[in-house]
């Protein structure tokens, strides 16, 4: 009996992306040059970074002025205040303050360090600025998905992935940020245990799933790998946004 | 330029798994039928049900006698008082109370849902009963490696996975409750990002990528696939144990 599986291919030779890149057109042409192309049922997942680079979600430092309330909480967790002001501006809640550290609900709906604003792997040359996310990262996704399905005749899924930090565990994993022709959640109720026994768990997280595997081979640091293709995936399930990923605030026990 | 890549095989063919069967040598057998065989480098994922089920790690629920306080919090928060009582008798702190879920810190050191105790997956004919998580998961998966590694003459690496929820997020991601041979947890501090800057994350958990990206094939239910071989992982990092994962108290902002 043959093993079912999976395979990741990480695509080498995508440049750094600027903001009005064609990004659909800098991973159509790597999935080319890979050899790989994009078959049916395959998952390209992409870095948020790159997406937020190619849609040119920066913001100059010079630019924030830091209102009464981000110097405050600046001077508490030890942040500069202009950061801290973006963070606020990015946020619908503060949810803990650390150590150089704001964990807040974006707007977007994620419970995350900083709002995402971040500095590391951007270009800084002409002044300090920080990357936010992307404005809509599952319309991102679904963008992304419909420019490569048209270019390569097939039905592909997209998941756009962060590195996200976890409360009780050390170290940061891939999470999807945005996902388009995925099951980015997969729900189970009423799925047999072997044992025929109803299922405990009722709910998996595809897309973090997928968006971690892919970081296996991205990296985070100068690795330069932004995009990896999933192939071989198959699960019978509804697509879902990434969005569905979002626990409620009313059902959240954590905050 | 050949894209970097990494493979995963679920392995057929694994029995149900009872108390005291040698599961490095079903694992071996299994791999030796899957043609795959087990190559330096080679991680095998191996999902915590079938550690624990060799091991005998069950309780009978007619064993059970619920003290009053366990009685307590059951009529709270809606579950077997025997079960509440396993739960407690396995963990340190109580995190969280919700419905029909009590958020704990395990006496290894997990933040988890119910102290890992669970009723899914598993035989009930001769009267109800809970299997409990392997008593020292890094002390399995060394075991695992040790037997694996002598029989195919190699150097692998063992993961041992289980399936967490998460606050914040919907559905079950996997995650590593053990491993050997692998960097659980890498430290990035001092890496530098793609325009040479430091980087703003400094560990990133391997192992519980690894075990998300075992998940994809091992699935919840009846799929009867504990095994998972990931093929092609490279990252020069020292080896850690899964407990390298776990958040020590004083640093945790949720608890």
């Amino acid at each position: 009996m043959a093993a079912p599986s999976l395979s990741l291919h990480a695509l080498p030779g995508i440049p750094l992306v600027e903001p009005g890149d064609d990004l659909a057109g800098l991973l159509g042409a790597a999935l080319e040059a890979s050899g790989l192309g994009l078959e049916d049922g395959d998952i390209l997942v992409v870095a948020q970074k790159i997406i937020s680079k190619a849609e040119g979600c920066y913001l100059a430092l010079a630019d924030v002025a830091p209102s009464p309330r981000a110097i405050e909480i600046a001077a508490r967790v030890r942040k500069d205040p202009r950061h801290v002001e973006v963070v606020l501006s990015e946020s619908s809640q503060i949810v803990r303050e650390g150590p150089h550290v704001l964990v807040v609900a974006h707007k977007l709906g994620f419970v995350m360090a900083n709002a995402g604003v971040d500095e590391s792997n951007i270009d800084h040359k002409d002044g300090a600025r920080v990357l936010l996310l992307p404005r809509d990262p599952d319309g991102s996704a679904a963008a992304l998905k419909a420019r490569l399905d048209a270019r390569f005749g097939v039905t592909a899924g997209i998941v756009v992935n962060d590195s996200f930090g976890r409360p009780w565990r050390n170290g940061v994993v891939g999470v999807a940020l945005g996902a388009a022709g995925v099951p980015a959640l997969v729900d189970m109720v009423g799925a047999p245990d072997l044992f025929g026994r109803a299922m405990r768990v009722t709910e998996i997280a595809v897309a973090d799933e997928l968006a971690s595997a892919a970081s296996l081979l991205m990296g985070q640091g100068d690795e330069g790998l932004p995009a990896v293709l999933v192939r071989g995936y198959r699960r019978a399930a509804p697509e879902r946004p990434a969005a569905a990923l979002i626990r409620p605030r009313e059902r959240d026990m954590f905050r």
